[in-house]
């Protein structure tokens, strides 16, 4: 037998519930705690056509619309952002409306901003469908990106709930799979070296919807404790950023989508580990992480970007307010802090660490 | 002499000051209580070339950018919030910048909500330029129009404070000033009679600083006390909408621009003055009203659209969440109510109104 899970994530302005288990999306009304107007769904074009009939049908409403978007990073932009509203005038939606997105990442970044400005705010709800999507679909950020930077343009905007369907990630191709796992393994070493060693305990061929349930409802916690502290991220929450420094930048000077944003996270943890080291000479494992996601097919060639260029970018990324770049180390396993590396350093570390990986890789 | 006079607003999030006096705009950065990495100044064509120049130099400060937008509605649209977060970028803004809207409410609601998803959100100070703008500085709502309906897209967000240089009032057009001082009267109606009896004790060729600033400040403290009960809008705070329902319905038909939004205002507070008439029969001053708008030169021809149209136009208004229209009146003076009328009487109610308009102006 399979339970639910149930979470609360206290935000700011109220706290909503992420239901966790197997075959959700087909009783998505009864996790509702609210009658609507209407509900218009928000999915992208891969996702709809394995489940957005099966939550349409869940829904037992008079007034449901759905509005199709494109697949991948495109399509959060302003035109995307400007459709959803026009859609959702079209279809009649109110301030006693809901908008569902119902996908990963994307269609929740760009629904979920949608739903926080159309008629200044109403509710939606997360209906994420890959395992990345566990990590944005709580914690409240919603944006669309500019063509000069990515989530440029946003809210802070908590969701009315999270209804996750742990069914729906068994299609996931590889490194969707991948990709999703790598901010679970973030997120325990931030805070939980059990959960990380259960991650690593087993490969991702393997993986049941029963444990993955277990290890995304420990994911969502993590997540939500460090939200709940510091939403509006101006301290604590930079902390979720631990791999994201290097990974952000590779993931922009690569163009989104050559290779997936956990797999790039995946190397920026090696990174700050290799960093970490060599700020606090700890014992981190680094050899049984990279052996790891050796194992489980994480790309590990770090491409060759001249680490002056990596630099570059980092400072161009928009969480860098100083001239110095900040990035989250771990004195520790989970204990994370924030810490400033002057330039020459960050050079130098970025070079021997490509030379590591293009030795492991020879 | 003349003294500068300080509000604080409460909302949600955050209390803000309200500054209001003479030549505050020389002397911005002492109302100032946070240091800015950087501070870009969003205006338009006619504000620019009138105070732009005193604003950037009272600030001094090496990071200030600047940003003029065409005037008028028009410039409440998709396209210039864009265009308002490219700038952003491009001066290099961060999540320590502010932004500042120097100019009437159209200029307050697009850079107010380009501030409040920039980043996520960062500062911002309205610098109000009209009198009509008393009231969308206070209050928190921002937004831009979407083709198919006026502020769709916006906020909840309020700014960091407000700092209101009543010089700049003097040289507004007329129909500025009847349009402003509408909102004014529809405060003190909802509030304060001898506020609404000092309003009318005087016409507006002979409005001085000092009086203006201290009706200012009142109509300012009403919508505050109002708002701080109810900032989203599920309750009194509907009461603001005294006069717009016929106002905005007007304006969406004759077109934005062609007839002040105070004006129009001003038509619908003698319409909501008759429907309150016909339901609790009170002794409302419609003639003492009446008299003072067409002494002060608002035209007070109602334009003839059938009523049938106006109905339909409310209808598709945003505020109205049932099928049957819900209008702000009067059950004595400063005692506003919430009420549903049907359509029917609705519709005998515009005919009579009018009817009786054109005879009077016969």
């Amino acid at each position: 037998m399979f339970l639910m899970k149930e979470t609360t994530i206290k935000a700011a302005s109220h706290s909503y519930p992420v239901y966790i288990g197997e075959n959700l999306r087909h009783q998505t009304a009864q996790y509702f705690h609210k009658d609507y107007s209407s509900i218009l769904i928000i999915t992208d074009e891969t996702v709809a056509d394995c489940y957005l009939s099966d939550v349409k049908n869940s829904l037992a409403h008079e007034n449901v619309f759905s509005y199709v978007i494109q697949a991948g990073e495109k399509a959060k932009s302003i035109d995307t952002f400007y459709q959803l509203h026009t859609q959702a005038i079209e279809c009649g939606l109110d301030r006693q409306s809901l908008m569902i997105a119902l996908g990963g990442g994307v269609v929740g970044d760009v629904a979920g901003f949608a739903a926080a400005t159309f008629m200044r705010g109403i509710d939606f709800i997360q209906m994420p469908t890959t395992i990345l999507a566990h990590d944005s679909s709580v914690g409240g950020k919603v944006a669309i990106n500019h063509e000069q930077g990515k989530n440029m343009i946003g809210s802070f905007y908590a969701p009315a709930g999270v209804i996750y369907d742990v069914q729906t990630l068994h299609s996931l191709p590889d490194h969707e799979i991948r990709s999703g796992y790598a901010e679970l393994l973030k997120e325990a070493l931030l805070a939980d070296v059990d959960l990380y060693q259960l991650l690593i305990s087993n490969d991702l061929s393997v993986l049941s919807s029963q444990d993955l349930s277990y290890k995304l409802q420990r994911g969502i916690e993590i997540k939500a404790g460090i939200v709940e502290i510091d939403e509006r991220e101006s301290g604590i929450r930079k902390h979720l950023n631990l791999g994201h420094t290097l990974g952000h930048a590779l993931e922009s000077l690569l163009g989104y989508g050559y290779q997936t944003h956990g797999e790039l996270v995946a190397l920026g943890l090696l990174f700050a580990f290799r960093v970490s080291e060599k700020k606090f000479t700890p014992e981190l494992p680094f050899e049984q992480l990279y052996t790891w996601l050796k194992r489980n097919g994480y790309p590990l060639n770090m491409p060759f970007i001249k680490p002056e260029e990596i630099l570059a970018k980092m400072k161009k990324d928009k969480k860098t307010l100083r001239t110095e770049i900040q990035m989250v180390l771990l004195k520790s396993m989970a204990q994370p802090v924030l810490m400033e590396i002057n330039d020459e350093s960050l050079l130098e570390y970025l070079e021997d660490f490509q030379t590591e990986l293009a030795q492991r890789n020879s």
